[in-house]
């Protein structure tokens, strides 16, 4: 399927009443829950999606539509914000207040067939397009939905007992 | 995890609005995505869950709480339901009230500890338990909005261009 603007807001937008019907006042061991020891709990990937809100996508989009003539992107912190002490409502509320806002922004831009071949630079990864970068924004948000709905079946390996077998997802080794 | 009853229930009450806030006047696009040939698209899945909520989770858990001396469960045909005419948006709204129904079944049932270690015949796996039943429901809903997420990313495989290299998800083959 290729990018087309109008298909990937209705996700992007959808991605924190998603999130919030799924967790919010879930019992915590769902929300604690982790496939391995390294393994992002729910929790822990609201707090990776609120940074990617505030450093990310829309600043990256930002570099890329100024067009300057030095546009690298600056790293992304996969692992900041994952910690917090606050509640995950707090959490959920504050993804869904950034998220609408950049989503506002994104919206107002009106962006163009032409801006979306505007190039800019990722730190690892070399030239990209606008298009390439919100592509990645979708993929992101729905992959850790797919993340978190897999974490929570997981905790449940041991107590399927025999229906094991029907579920490949209780079937691969946690850092799949 | 050890199954507890009070902490399926909320993932079981959960999942029709998650998934009619995901999908729900979603562009037909991503309904109709599939990763492979033979992969179930996400308006498919939810005829797979309707026929779920009909068939196989509640009437199992009755044959298993009655006790009777027979107590051999009906082959649940994954494959009933997949097709369908109807809107999305009618086939979202039909499995919410299944899942209500159900979910008020299960919560009049009352069940006790020494209820969850009554047992069934599964006509492929055997005999199996009402907690191991009850803890299937959950892996089956949360696996499946896994798949539906899931399915979303891969429509992006090529969109996001060298961001392929960071999704371990556009990464595996289509049956995975």
């Amino acid at each position: 399927m290729e990018f087309q603007l109008e298909e990937a807001i209705p996700v992007l937008e959808r991605t924190p009443t998603v999130l919030s019907t799924l967790l919010a006042d879930l019992p915590a061991r769902w929300i604690d829950a982790r496939e391995g020891a390294e393994a992002w709990s729910p929790g822990e990937i609201i707090g990776h999606l609120i940074h990617g809100e505030r450093t990310d996508w829309i600043p990256r989009a930002r570099i890329i539509l100024k067009q300057e003539s030095y546009r690298r992107f600056d790293p992304f912190d996969r692992f900041a914000e994952l910690k917090s002490d606050r509640p995950i409502r707090d959490r959920l509320e504050e993804f869904a207040e950034l998220r609408a806002g950049n989503v506002a922004t994104l919206r107002g831009w009106n962006l163009k067939e032409k801006d979306m071949a505007l190039t800019g630079e990722h730190p690892e990864l070399g030239m990209v397009t606008m298009r390439q970068l919100l592509a990645t924004w979708v993929v992101h948000d729905v992959s850790h939905i797919a993340q978190i709905a897999r974490t929570m079946a997981r905790e449940y390996t041991q107590a399927v007992g025999p229906w094991t077998a029907y579920f490949r997802v209780l079937q691969r080794d946690a850092r799949q």
